[in-house]
């Protein structure tokens, strides 16, 4: 049946819906929550079908596209579409497969994911299939068959280059800036550093956040291939370029029930690193309160199974384990810690040694792993890069290719509402709390406000006397000021003794 | 903020869905897909977020309802309402529980079992329930408690009766119509039997729909407690009342993937049972090609595990298996199965005697169960029962008190296009597949034409001469009859030998 588009202006942020009158719904025997799908001008998209009670709504003879439907389609107001109810997509039955408790083969689960991709699989299905990989389990065959079919159905930045070099921390510790360092002096070294980073969700700041306030950090495909040959590396944020889409349809539906299936964790870690064709990686798991990885146990069992998994995909993988236990940095949130990176980079004495201590070490790692520093040489050349500006210059290189430019750290202005907590007696300052640090920062307004965070005075360990500065928390408003304020009281964020 | 309602005249079959303006939704911080509360006048729902490009769709200021939300919030356009965000319920957290393999206690099922009926799970955290209790099991502890949560929170139609008989089939026999037998039977002995019955899902009729020929099966609750005062019995379609209404909205979710979880299937039978307060049950599990459970063994474990479930209910439950091998009666199809069923209970000669066993046996069984025939006795007076047409009085007065009158069986007149097909050898009937007849039947019109359907001339092991009638086909349409009778002849559904 042919219809006329009516463009409904509504967007469900995801999920394709459309609508048919109630006449016409009847009169092709299609009804609520039917798979369907809607045809024109050779494209084609697969939605679930609402219906229309009064011809108000949709009348008659049309059809009501929701925005990720016009999209789809790229159809407008007035065009001509057809719609059918759609089949069950054969990766249904694959999904039915793993739900009873049997293995999946390579082309069954390309089939999922191409589906996932398509948008073919309704909630239902879609979690169905989620749910049944937690608590079944995916043999690790099956999660590197995952994992490619992950990355191939995204974009693929394939740069013909070696060593192609990736860093990944699995969260949880803020401030941790040591990405921002770590890549400009291998860029320095002469890797390939293609970083892709995420954005905050529940921190304060990711390192896209933090890179932004330096340049911007989407850029199209063709402008970082560009950035690749001239520059050698780039600091992107991962949402702004397509890869592994999968990813992001399995974590929405992940995140109400807070599952972290470890099979799906590894997948949508490593099809990132696949698609932008990674030769090595280091792969850091910081342990300590408040971290996602809890203990050693679980650090070395997830190390050993991202190394299987890097050897079915041909990545080189190293893990280390890293102390958790307290921000790195002195500052929290995007502006305060992208002064701390350029401080660092520009070996000033306002530095935080803490996260030049940390980067080094890491970098130091890789020049070794890659070749490119003989073995027990790789901190001496790292710490070369930094002192000899070789890493400032190479991080100006990549601002200005991503379209920035280069800021002097003391024109960068935290915001400007301010409450220093300072220490009620002598002695030596036992924890910082990295939850209590993370949800202060954000009460302050962190990630959305970039100028608003937290600056640390101390670090664990420090001897600190009475009236001497612990922290200052850095806010646009009065209001979200106060909100942070007590909320860091009522956590007890910090101790002495 | 207080919005003013726009009726969208949108209905999705189930789900809750509010719109938005974009830039409403901007000041609160709200985003597609969130869960919000929608309060109005002291009535309150949860619903999913979309959100409205423009104002053409919904303006700032307003808030577009679903034809749900305007139903359960009692809505119309123009009304003033409230909208939040939802907090999580709590039960997510008990169902990401049973995710992890734990066992649920009777407060946690409650609690997911209201929240599944007052819609507060998106289709995401309802589909993880369903297949984390498939895929991680449920003991008897668990099923007992969710058949008593999933009663609850419907009506229940308590009798203070004794004893309150049922009787149950687990499907798969086309034109199994024992029901409409055994249930006048037990009237006619002085049995309580409220019998809610269902409609054809993937078969040619359901006993509700059998009722249907004769009288309405649709009515109200305070009716039906006059009906049993009145007459002691009735025959109605379950899915009228709202007895364990939580059990739609899990076969929504268990149907696209063909999930047939024991525990959940346990409970869904139970439930109803526990619903109109029976004492006695007699469940009936069908063996045979194309019958839903597959052998003795798995009958045999069913068996034990309705008798679990029976025993925390204070329902008393006996199994049979019988031959589902074939169909039972002559008829299939609505029109048809009424036909027997009368013509049996009149005593005509016309009548099915495999029909009239079947179902003097099963209701002889049940009157020795609850006690009004003594051991050994009660296939005699189920037998008398029948023959001096104390059913059949019955059933005129149950008939009459749901709102119909006895029709004469020569009156109902199945649909008029018809073809017969007929023995191409002489010889022994082999087997008669009740999966073709289903088909065969469906493809002919039913179970929406009630008068289209089959009627076998002959059964099972029958001595057949070259030439000699079959089975009769019955359509109101040449074009339907034409696929019943391709389809019929692709699946070689009789065999002479």
């Amino acid at each position: 049946m042919e219809l006329i588009v009516k463009d409904m202006d509504i967007a469900t942020g995801d999920v394709q819906v459309v609508i048919l009158n109630k006449k016409d719904a009847q009169e092709m025997d299609l009804h609520p929550m039917d798979r369907v799908v809607v045809k024109r001008n050779g494209k084609k998209t697969v939605a679930i079908l609402d219906i229309a009670e009064s011809k108000k709504a949709v009348p008659p003879g049309r059809i009501g596209l929701f925005e990720e439907v016009l999209d789809a389609l790229g159809a407008k107001n007035g065009d001509k579409a057809r719609i059918d109810i759609a089949e069950k997509p054969e990766s249904v039955s694959y999904i039915k497969k793993k739900l009873d408790g049997q293995h999946l083969n390579a082309r069954e689960i390309d089939s999922i994911v191409k589906d996932i991709v398509d948008n073919n699989l309704t909630d239902v299905e879609l979690t169905s299939f989620v749910i049944a990989s937690y608590t079944r389990g995916m043999n690790m065959k099956e999660v590197a068959m995952l994992t490619t079919a992950m990355a191939k159905t995204g974009d693929m930045l394939k740069f013909n280059k070696y060593p192609v070099v990736d860093v990944h921390s699995i969260g949880g510790v803020p401030g941790n800036r040591t990405t921002m360092l770590i890549v400009p002096l291998l860029v320095a070294a002469g890797c390939i550093v293609p970083k892709t980073s995420s954005r905050a969700i529940t921190s304060p700041a990711g390192t896209a956040d933090t890179m932004e306030v330096l340049c911007p950090v989407i850029l199209p495909i063709n402008k970082l291939r560009k950035i690749i040959d001239d520059v050698g590396g780039f600091i992107i944020w991962g949402g702004a370029v397509n890869l592994a889409p999968a990813d992001d349809r399995i974590i929405r539906v992940e995140h109400p029930l807070s599952i972290d299936a470890e099979g799906q964790m590894l997948a949508s870690i490593m099809a990132k690193k696949a698609s932008v064709g990674a030769t090595h990686l280091l792969m850091e798991i910081p342990l300590g309160i408040g971290t996602k990885v809890k203990d050693k146990k679980q650090a070395k069992h997830l190390s050993r199974h991202f190394s299987e998994l890097g050897h079915a995909l041909n990545i080189k993988i190293k893990t280390i384990l890293t102390d958790g236990s307290q921000p790195i940095g002195n500052g929290i949130g995007s502006v305060l810690e992208a002064k701390d990176v350029i401080w660092a980079l520009k070996n000033d004495s306002r530095a935080p040694p803490d996260l030049i201590k940390k980067s080094i070490w890491m970098t130091g790692i890789l020049l070794e792993f890659v070749g490119k520093a003989r073995k027990g040489q790789g901190y001496k050349m790292a710490s070369k890069l930094l002192t000899t500006g070789a890493g400032y210059g190479a991080m100006t290189r990549i601002v200005e290719a991503q379209g920035g430019k280069m800021p002097n750290p003391d024109d960068l202005k935290p915001a400007q509402k301010t409450f220093t907590f300072k220490a009620d007696k002598t002695g030596k300052l036992q924890c910082i709390d990295n939850l209590a640090i993370a949800k202060t920062a954000r009460l302050a307004g962190a990630p959305v406000d970039p100028d608003a965070g937290i600056f640390l005075h101390k670090h664990c360990g420090d001897k600190i006397k009475k009236g001497e500065p612990i922290l200052t928390i850095y806010s646009r408003s009065a209001h979200k000021l106060s909100y942070a304020i007590n909320a860091f009281r009522k956590m007890k964020g910090v101790m002495i003794s």
